[in-house]
């Protein structure tokens, strides 16, 4: 008897959401022959990163110096096919949501290829400035044990991982792509940095959890945030149509040496000077002097 | 010889462990031939729900206009049979963890499947809903490129899907299943949102981790949270057992157009007008006027 | 044509990579036959463990008192290998980053038999405990609707039993191990609790997200905390390096029934008396007297 | 362009292929809440039972006689539930292939379970000829050098084993079933023996390639095959509308301790006498007298 | 120490095997950008199209009339793509491997788009001989209960699905994917049936282990082969240079309603003609007239 | 009512199979800490040393001759632990199996590494022979199109690769490892070849099905097989208690340029002279001198 019943209800669920009124803006039209972004793809290619960044650490452990450069000649093979494929995929979406004529802009294999050989480049510079953000998350924790330990377990490293390579990727204007990279971490680790912010060396944020680190933000070297601080924006202009207006620079600035306690929140293109200490629980929207230090009015 | 000393620690740990005094509470008693509720069950479920309202950003990408009537067709038809066997689930659950007589009210497959039913001929009106949450966000985030990107990565997509599909099952009286739901995306996204909470359409919020929206929150139309909002419960009238009230309104209410900053906390029943905003890091227990501003004091 | 071009960068990016002097300190040299610290086997590890402590809810579901002890014996059987793999690994891993000679302090098998052997003796009163967490939870959660909804879904749940798994293998000295498998619960649930945290019974902690208990801290019984709550240090010595001076205890002290409502920070080796309260949203660097009510200033 | 041309191609395909007339005998129409025999769940149950069968070869190997206990103990439950289903699925499947009346030749739950309890009562008799099988195997092979080698390697264990288990499902009439197992036995070693064939104990076939053992056939003790033997049926008596009249023996009788040599064909219900050695490569239709030696002519 | 022992081992090893002379041959270089041949690409293509052909037996069993066309429509979207992907990367392969060049018979996307198309508009007719064969399996053989269990268990339907679908392909032209098909089956089934032979409907073959039908056979209707069937070539001309010349017809012709029983074995381009028997284990080179009944002379 | 039912028949038959006397001989007993031989570690090592061996057809196909330095170095590294661990295994097995003392004879980790690395050293001269094999297969079939198709799709390279590479391991007196090496080739193609076998160079086997090559064969240089050949035993001499006398050479030997056609049957320790051509179907006892020509008698 329950046969009789459903049928027509899921039957009509189906029609109703087949119908191309409904799924305006939320359907995402498939080009025949494109690579797809790929959020299991990326998370490979995320781990192939880690695994030639730090390597035993990540991806094969049993590895040694004899045999570094075969593991790490295929790990640099696999990820350039898989990036390239995904940075075509990312040019293609780009090109898509932006609504420009395919024939003018077409985002070919070629310059995927071109953009993925030129991330590969730099990873030896991306691995030079994650060395000092492990040296910075160790120096700055008296319950840190050993570099190990750090790289295995920080959260910390696992989302400036994410956000270095992402950063990357952003400079060399790949759409979308990066956005997804560092949401991957901010899902595992509660810190959302956007791929667009600048970060100097040797960065760390302890425990992490809920920090936010808005798109332009700058941020300069030996910086150190603790969990839930927000560099954010305060407001931003709307245009005629009442939208925000884009790509206007709206986040803090926090020069060399800045510490920045749990829970603060700064907002606002303001400037926090070198060696300034920002207290817990506080709201800032106006630039702070350099080595100056400003608390939560105690209660 | 060391086989000699950990076989009596072994065997005594399975002895004490299986021993029924020590897990009073604990165990969960598998009634013969009645499904189980199962994570990973539902981690499915709600991939094919994104695949059904979110048609080619999740689930397969190979699809267009011609193939998505074939594509919805079969995965409403998965979604129908999990979702039914997963609401029995729910269903035993309930009734053995209410100690109700199993014979007069027996959970059976046909209100599961009745239930699953209704669920999916709501489909249509949840992506509805959802479509407002996409605009809100991108209308609300300078840095937001396209809907895609919206789709693709922000975490308020992930964890208001997830609510919208909890809501209604909770209005369908279906135990337990909805809360593992939303609990999902709280650990995907730190965003916490109580399938019992009421949410108007347009409401987004922004960055997302450490956000609490209790159980007995009403919240209109185009509302913004940002980041480590609370909305919670004052404190909860006992009982004379000294145990808390259950169902009682006890979250706030927040009308049309409100805006909370980051890490504010709201307490207790009480109600933020129609175009409100509140400061970052507030503490907010009592009634807010409509169009008012609150803000922390500097320091 | 563009082989030509991408074959002498990736080629240099291999051999800049491969070079020792590029992964000083971020290479994980493994020695031959030793096993490996493995997040995936760690994984598995806790959940043999939740399938031992809350039979039915995780594990095989299909379990009744007729097969328990079957389950509990091969369950067992498994955690004791792959655990005493796992210890041998965190022992080799300590050895090795601490610089010992690993001729005098061989990690062997043997003492890591010894010490799987001894995690597994207190699985019984790791149990009792938790029994006494779920309590909490469910007393002080009037949305909470039954036992099993709390283990099933709640994040405290999640946690707490990660860290009191970690403790008993921290206080075991084990090396490594805790720290990874706290950092699974804090990636899941935002709850960071430090392995050598010490923490009472009838524990509970509400929503979650952004909580952090450092490595010092000491939790009496019956304490309850909210989302975001630090229990952090205020400041620590430096040795003659300017590096942090390790093992000094510098977090707070919780007796007894206090409670600490959402976003509190609480810094300093400080204590916090028996049945105080502290309010949301504040900041604390001093001792609070026993049943005191701390608040922030109304604005 | 190319879309244009293949999406009539397509969409007719689909059309012709959903049309009832064209699947017409090649349908399994599903009925709902039945389970369905699956044949990778049948592989499964062939694995637990193997792991049941021969403890520490196949299965889990890290067991011992301390915990072979649990061990058999959780094989035994999984298996229970495993079987209870697939038999359920080959009664539904073998209602609705007779065209018999559901409502009253019911396949229920009841009789799967009855008859999945029969068949486990019945393990420690299987194992026990099996064990006669493995002899029979190493005394007959020279290469062979342990009974490890034998049970790890030797096809014939391989088939006889799921043989075995199938001869007695087919011995309680559950349909489908058993046959599923034969043919994956049939698939990995060449070996085809049919469900409803009688075995005596002591059995071997060498290599075992292109084995034929049909239906009907009746095969001693102590009986040796070599590859590519069949025991077939020479021809059989068609009904009224030329069909094959079914259930008629009409495969041979091999008494006990004969031996067949390689691709020897032995065709009807003709009996091989006590002893009997038939040589390779020969066909024989007529009975053969006990001891008696029959070779295929010399060239 | 052993390290010092083995370093040189392997590492002369890897020079030997990476050096271009010693993989002369085995050695398939992969061009940038192309598809790959992909066994386990292909295996999934025969699960798509089984799963097409037989609904409700292979693939999702959960499939009823209402849902069918939805099925099928998803099902030929995916086996469109991914058979589209294996032509292309088998046109490629036939390229590079018959030496010719690249540039002017370029195997592009758009032939191998064509061709899946054409194999998918004969999936009706493909379906349709199947049945055939079907029915000639079930009135064969006095064991068979039902339909179903020829579908589900009868490696003649295995092996004829894959020829008949390998056989359109080789129509098609497509070089090296039939082959790989039909040799899938003849690991599963011991049937070795070559993409080129012609088989008529109404065929079938009774067990099937070590059954070879050669390139160049033609096979009329209703004719039924057993085991260890052999239709072979007797021997091939040579050419100049020793080698065999291909594409001669080689084969035997079997016209309609023939029966060969087991390990017969028939060689060269000869005809048995309609309605002959072929007895078993002999060794056929020279024409048959139609009608006749050969069989091997008694010992 | 059914629970009341099964539990004393599951607890009995759980009891029984758990009795030390019911699984004598078909036990396995883990000896704490040793490695197991692993059917699913093996089928790997296999797949390592054919991508190894056939590079870009086996393994990961993007390779070139720029990459394939890296790709051959991970590969003979992951080959030489997996092998190492494996041997390892296989000499405890032979050792427990053959009743030595384990501390006289014991089966260290030591020469199990030592026999990998001299396996590996062997490679380049198993690819140098695999290449005539290869060859063989290319240029004795006419429907042959090319070495691809003969590497991909051929049966008899599966088989013979396997072989030698058991072989190789045998030849080092590895216990039981060969052995299942060779049986998955066995359940994969039908192609029955024991590792002892001595095989020359330009060695192949068309379609393959049913062929069986003894433990004490000598096959020369350019030999080929058909189908169903088999080169077996005739009969073997007994010890004084009537089992088979192990090791006595018991198979025949085939010079250089032997052709044995389809299902002939060779058995005993005779010689088959150099060039001779065995026909089909035809059984063989006796030798055969060099260039002779044997058929099946005319029927």
């Amino acid at each position: 008897m329950s046969p009789f019943d459903y049928t027509p209800i899921l039957t009509q669920a189906v029609d109703e959401l087949s119908d191309s009124l409904s799924y305006q803006g939320l359907f995402h039209q498939y080009k025949d022959g494109e690579p797809l972004p790929s959020g299991k793809t990326l998370h490979h290619i995320v781990e192939l990163a880690r695994a030639i960044l730090f390597p035993g650490y990540f991806g094969n452990p049993a590895i040694n110096s004899r045999t570094i450069n075969y593991h790490i000649g295929v790990n640099i093979e696999e990820l350039f096919g898989l990036l390239t494929e995904q940075i075509q995929a990312g040019l293609c979406f780009g090109v898509e949501n932006n609504g420009l004529d395919n024939n003018e802009n077409e985002p070919c294999r070629e310059s995927a290829t071109r953009l993925a050989a030129q991330f590969i480049s730099r990873l030896p510079s991306i691995r030079h400035t994650l060395a000092t953000d492990v040296e910075a998350a160790y120096y700055g924790d008296p319950a840190a044990t050993c570099f190990g330990e750090i790289i295995c377990c920080y959260p910390i490293i696992r989302a400036i991982t994410n956000y270095r390579i992402a950063h990357e990727l952003y400079m060399l204007n790949v759409p979308l792509i990066p956005r997804i990279i560092t949401e991957m971490a901010h899902s595992e680790t509660g810190i959302d940095i956007h791929p667009g912010a600048q970060i100097g060396h040797h960065f760390t944020i302890d425990h992490g959890t809920g920090v936010v680190i808005g798109a332009t933000c700058i941020i300069g070297n030996h910086v150190k945030l603790y969990q839930g601080v927000t560099l954010g924006a305060k407001s931003f202009p709307l245009d005629e149509q009442g939208n925000p207006i884009k790509g206007i620079p709206r986040h803090p600035i926090l020069e060399d040496e800045v510490i920045v306690y749990s829970n603060a929140t700064i907002l606002g293109r303001i400037t926090i000077g070198r060696g300034a200490i920002i207290g817990g629980n506080i709201w800032v929207t106006e630039s702070v002097a350099p080595g100056m230090r400003i608390v939560q009015r105690k209660e």
